[in-house]
């Protein structure tokens, strides 16, 4: 069965409870945790041409650390939301709606 | 209908392609997009203690900024693996799996 | 005469004394503070490619968002190693010898 | 004798060119990897309380942690207004006289 977004927050809220580390999930936390995420990920490309950034999973060793920190954000990214209380397909959804009356194609 | 994360994977490639932006969305660039979004997060909650924070959704301009940022923060995540073909949920699920290896509970 | 360092942090200093926002720098919220201006300094640059961004400061409108930016990273900077009582400079120097050591050049 | 600020600015541009790596000291790069160092000093911050954050130094290995991401931030900060040629001390001086505008004391 494929995994779903619901799935990973019930799994994230029970990594948590089981290591009675929810008293660190606070948002304020979880932001930074999840900037401190998105810095790991920013690392990897630093260096790149735009061009090589395209290519960034030919090289099997470069793949699995993005795959890694791109796994970290996201799994942050759903805890601070679920702990905020936040539904952020829905909240994406009307931001997309926001951006075509904002930025009119063609 | 709920949306779905396909479904947003598959407006904002068409919002790129409507207004000829694919030109941009090299992984590099959107690692920076999605790094310049978290800050905003982040300045968000950067003066509030971790206890104000948990309370962030009752003040009504505060919520709306604070799903705004969200929302953009998981559509450049959406889009960054999407140009790159990475399958976040998947990656985000085998973490986990690794994750519990790592920190063993209780 | 030139601006110093040593200035520019008894002048923030002050200013936070003036308006008892001493209250709020805290070294975790000052660290999300830098983390916060840096995301800004980061969007200026998004889109830009690494050719275009030599040539940043040749845009008065940019030129000036830049300015604007990377003042604001380096006051929080100042005021975050003020308030933790780091030298940056000696801090920097080490550093500095460290990675002469760590990567030999030639 | 004390370290300068141009000190430093200068084994950076020496450090550099002995390694022939000026070429990947784009601007856009260099906000990049100023923003990866901000992303692991958040991470060293990110579960403490503001009041434990206030006491960082007091633990030797953290106080090591910190100071060398400082240190790390710091250096890109001075090769990223280097390579652009912004004056950091005059326009940081220049943004505490627009904040003293901004945000009248008393």
């Amino acid at each position: 069965m494929p995994v779903t977004l619901d799935d990973l927050v019930q799994r994230l809220r029970d990594f948590a409870a089981a290591r009675d580390w929810e008293q660190f999930h606070t948002p304020k936390n979880l932001v930074m945790a999840l900037s401190g995420e998105v810095g790991e990920l920013t690392a990897l490309f630093q260096w790149l041409t735009p061009e090589e950034s395209a290519r960034a999973l030919e090289d099997p060793a470069l793949s699995a650390e993005v795959h890694d920190e791109l796994a970290d954000v996201t799994l942050y990214l759903l805890r601070l939301a679920d702990v905020l209380g936040v539904d952020l397909l829905t909240a994406a959804a009307a931001k997309i709606d926001r951006n075509e009356q904002r930025f009119p194609a063609g």
